[in-house]
C-alpha cells in the first residue's frame, strides 16, 4: 500500500532544507543583533484563542478537532495570538520592553494553490512596552536589515497608519463590525464594493470623496502635504497622520529611507490600531505580499494590562520564493568534506577508524557502508560532494601512510597517517572558506 | 477573558530556548560531521500512515482527526513512519546509502506527567541502504559522540539482537500477534505476565527456561560465551548472535566499547528486526530511556522495495532533562554585548543612529525604546546581561566622542565615535570568547 502525503503539505529534502536553514539562520542572526530572544509556543492552541482575536468566521479556515477530553483545539493559524497569551501569562510583570521573536509552522485550510500551503513557517517578532515611534522605526530598519542581508532586491515597504482611516469614519459613526466592513474591502482593494458599502451606510458625499481619495495616497513621503490637506478638519485622523509623521522622522535616524507610503494598507485585522506596514516584491503575483506588521492591541482584547505592542513577520515560504525567483546565490554546501575508502573489502574496519578518528576531531566524514568496489565507492563520494577522498589500502598503511586524492583535479598525495587531521584541517581551509560541514573546536557554540 | 495553554503543552522562554538551541545545535553538529543530511516533512499524516505501521490500538494513544474534506489525519506520534513514507515517494532510486536527518515535534494523547508532554521533540536520523553491521556500528557510535559532545555523564548504552528471542520464539511457533504480546511483556520487565503467558501458550519448559535467562543477560560482552551456550542449538538465534558479535567487533573500529549488551531489549515494535539499541540514563527515574533505535523493515511493510534500513532518535526533552538533572554547563549568552542610553531624552534620535551603525557591523545591539531617565536604562541593560552601555550625550558628542561603560567593572572611558565598532569588537573579544551575540562579517554562513 502506498500512503500519500496529506494534501497541500510538503516534504523538505536535502538541498531544500540547507536553503531554508540559510535563510532562518541568517534572519534568526539579525534579529538577536537587534535584541530579540527566541521563543516557542504549542503547535496547538485552545479554539478560542483564535476566535477571540479572529472573530468566529476564522473557524472554516483554520484545522480544528476536539481531543479525547472533549477541549476545543486548533492547529494555530498565526502566532501574534499565542504569543500574547503566553505574554499575559509569563511576561506581563518582567521589565519592558520584552523583545521575542519566533520562527514555527502554521497551518490553514484552504484551497493549496501556488505559493500557498496548508502547513507554512513564519518567522516573526513581538516588541512589547516599547514606546512609538522609536519602536517601530526600528522594527521595520531590522525588516529592511533582513531582506538586505538575504541580498533580496526589488522589494517594496509600504508604511501607512490605520489611525487616519479610522479617525475618519469613526467621525462618521462608522464603527465596530461596519467598519471592519469597511476595513476589509479596503484591504482587498474592492472599490466598487467600497462604494456599495459607504452609499449603503448613507455616508455623505464629502467623506466618501475623502475615503477614496486616502486609499489612493501611495508614493513618497512629499503626499503627506496633501494628506493634510484632505484631512485636516479631522482631529483624530490628523494625530494619526502626525503619528506617521514621527515615525518616518525616526526610520531617518535608524538610517532607512526607501519606503513608500500608502495609506491605503488596512491589514483586514480588526486589533491594528495605528502605524501599519506591508512588503511586496512584484515578481511573485497574487502571494506577493512576503511580510506585514504594525501596532497592535492584542493583549487587551485578551484581559491584559494595557501596553504598547508592536509585531511583524515573515511569511517565510514567501521568502524563499523571492529568493528562488531572483535567483539570489544562496551557499548550499555539500554533505561531508572526506570520504574514507577502502581499496579492499578487508580495510574495512582500518577505514572505519580512520574516518572515526577525523570525526573527532571534528572533520565532517563519511566512510563507505555498503561493501562496494572502489570504483562504485568514488562515484557515490562525488555524487555527495565530497572534496577528498581517503584511499585506504594495505600497502599504504604499512609504511604508516595513506593516499588523499583531490576529488575535483584527480590529483593524489600520499600523507602520514598520523599527520592526516591537521593535513585535511589546512587543505579545507586553503581552498576554500565554504567548508561543508567541518568545524574547529574552537568554534565553540555554534549559535 | 484569560485563554489557558492546552494541557501538557509547553511554552519556551529566552533562557530555556537558548538552552535547548544550543543542545539542538550541538546534535546537529555531529549528525553532519557524520555525512546526515537535514530533511523535515509535515506536522501531519494521514492516519493509516500510523495504524499500518503500529496497529490501529495507536489510536487510543494519538491526536487524529477529520478534516473538512472528510479526510482522517493525524498528528506525528513520532517520525520513523513519515520518513519511510518520504523514502519510498522521493529518494528510492537515489544512489545507496541515504543518510538523512529531522528534528520536530511530535505529540501524543496520554495523562501528562513528570517528563511526558503531549508535545514533545525528537532528533533522529534513517541510514537506508547501508550495510550491516557497519552501518548499525556507524550510528551507536555517533549516538555516543552526540553525548559525549553534550557532557552528558553516566548514561548507558545497551545493545541487544531482536533476532535471538524471536528465533526461539519462531522456532516453538511462537509468531505473529502471540510473538508481539510476549515481547510486549519483555519490553516491560513483566516477568510474571511473561511465565503466565509462556505458559497459556503451552510452550515446554526447556524453551521457557531458555527465555527467562535470555531477557536476564546484561552485561559485559564476555556474556556472549554463556548465550552461546543456551541458544547453540537454535540456528536462528544462533545466527543472530554472530551478528551480534561483529557489531561489537564494528564498534571496537569506531572507537566505542562502552556499552553493556542486553539481550532483554525487546523495543516493544514489531517492525524492529535485527539489532536494536537503547541508552539509559539513570537519574531520570521512570523516564530514563533518552534513546533507542536499531534495524527496521518499516520500507517493506509499507510497499517500498526491500532495504536495509537502521535508525534512531534522541527523545530531545529526556536529554534536556538528563543535561538539567546533571547540572551540566550549557552556555548562555545575555541578549546583546551594548546597549544605546542617551543621557537625555533629546538624544534619542542620535542613540538610535548609534545602535543602527554598529548593528550594521554586526555587533548585537539595543538601544532605549522607552523615554526613561538614564537610571532606569542602565538597570534595564544591566537586567538583559548587556557588557558595555554606550552613553549619548550632547557634550561628548561636540567632541565627536562617546562614552563606553563597562557594566561589570563600572569603568568609563572616552571612545572617538568614528572609531566606537572597531573598539567595542576588540574589547568584546578579548574580553572573553562568550559574546553574546555580535557576529563578524567574515563569519559568512552561520550554520
Amino acid at each position: 500500500m502506498e500512503i500519500q502525503r496529506p494534501r497541500g503539505t510538503r516534504d523538505f529534502l536535502f538541498n531544500e532544507m540547507k536553503e531554508r536553514k540559510h535563510v532562518e539562520n541568517t534572519l534568526r542572526k539579525i534579529f538577536e543583533i537587534y535584541g530579540y530572544n527566541e521563543i516557542k509556543t504549542p503547535i496547538f492552541e485552545e479554539l478560542s484563542l483564535f476566535t477571540t482575536k479572529s472573530g468566529e468566521g476564522i473557524k472554516e479556515q483554520i484545522y480544528h478537532f476536539q481531543d479525547k477530553g472533549g477541549r476545543d483545539l486548533a492547529l494555530r493559524p498565526e502566532l501574534t495570538a499565542p504569543v500574547a497569551r503566553l505574554y499575559i501569562k509569563e511576561l506581563q510583570k518582567n521589565p519592558k520592553p520584552i523583545k521575542m521573536y519566533y520562527f514555527g509552522s502554521c497551518f490553514r485550510y484552504e484551497r493549496p494553490q501556488a505559493g500557498r500551503f496548508r502547513q507554512f513557517w513564519q518567522m516573526g517578532c513581538e516588541l512589547i512596552g516599547g514606546k512609538s515611534p522609536g519602536s517601530e522605526a526600528e522594527i521595520i530598519a531590522m525588516a529592511a536589515h533582513c531582506l538586505e542581508e538575504l541580498g533580496l532586491e526589488d522589494y517594496e515597504i509600504h508604511i501607512g497608519n490605520l489611525g487616519i482611516l479610522r479617525g475618519i469614519l469613526n467621525t462618521e459613526g462608522i464603527v465596530g463590525d461596519e467598519q471592519d466592513q469597511v476595513m476589509g474591502l479596503i484591504d482587498k482593494r474592492d472599490v466598487e464594493g467600497l462604494k456599495d458599502l459607504l452609499e449603503k451606510l448613507q455616508i455623505g458625499q464629502k467623506p466618501t470623496e475623502i475615503l477614496l481619495k486616502l486609499i489612493d495616497m501611495v508614493g513618497h513621503r512629499d503626499i503627506l502635504k496633501d494628506v493634510e490637506e484632505i484631512i485636516k478638519c479631522n482631529e483624530n485622523a490628523f494625530n494619526s497622520l502626525k503619528e506617521l509623521e514621527s515615525l518616518l522622522e525616526s526610520l531617518e535616524a535608524f538610517d532607512f529611507s526607501d519606503y513608500i507610503v500608502n495609506l491605503g494598507i488596512a491589514r483586514g485585522l480588526d486589533y491594528y490600531s495605528g502605524t501599519v506596514f506591508e512588503i511586496y516584491v512584484h515578481g511573485l503575483g497574487a502571494q506577493k505580499q512576503i511580510s506585514g506588521g504594525g501596532t497592535y492591541n492584542l493583549i487587551e482584547i485578551f484581559g491584559g494590562e494595557e501596553v504598547e505592542s508592536t509585531g511583524f513577520a515573515f511569511g517565510f515560504d514567501r521568502v524563499m520564493d523571492a529568493l528562488r525567483k531572483q535567483d539570489t546565490k544562496i551557499p548550499i554546501a555539500g554533505t561531508v568534506d572526506v570520504f574514507v575508502a577502502p581499496i579492499k573489502e578487508d580495510m574495512k574496519l582500518k577505514a572505519f577508524e580512520i574516518a572515526q578518528k577525523l570525526r573527532k576531531t571534528g572533520v565532517s566524514t563519511d566512510v563507505d557502508l555498503t561493501g562496494r568496489k572502489l570504483k562504485k565507492i568514488l562515484s557515490h563520494a562525488d555524487h555527495i560532494g565530497t572534496k577528498y577522498v581517503l584511499l585506504v589500502g594495505a600497502r599504504d598503511l604499512e609504511e604508516g601512510k595513506i593516499t588523499v586524492r583531490n576529488m575535483k583535479s584527480g590529483e593524489q598525495e600520499l600523507i602520514d597517517l598520523d599527520n592526516i587531521a591537521p593535513h585535511l584541517k589546512k587543505i579545507l581551509n586553503s581552498s576554500d572558506h565554504n567548508s561543508n560541514g567541518s568545524y574547529s573546536p574552537e568554534d565553540g557554540s555554534n549559535e
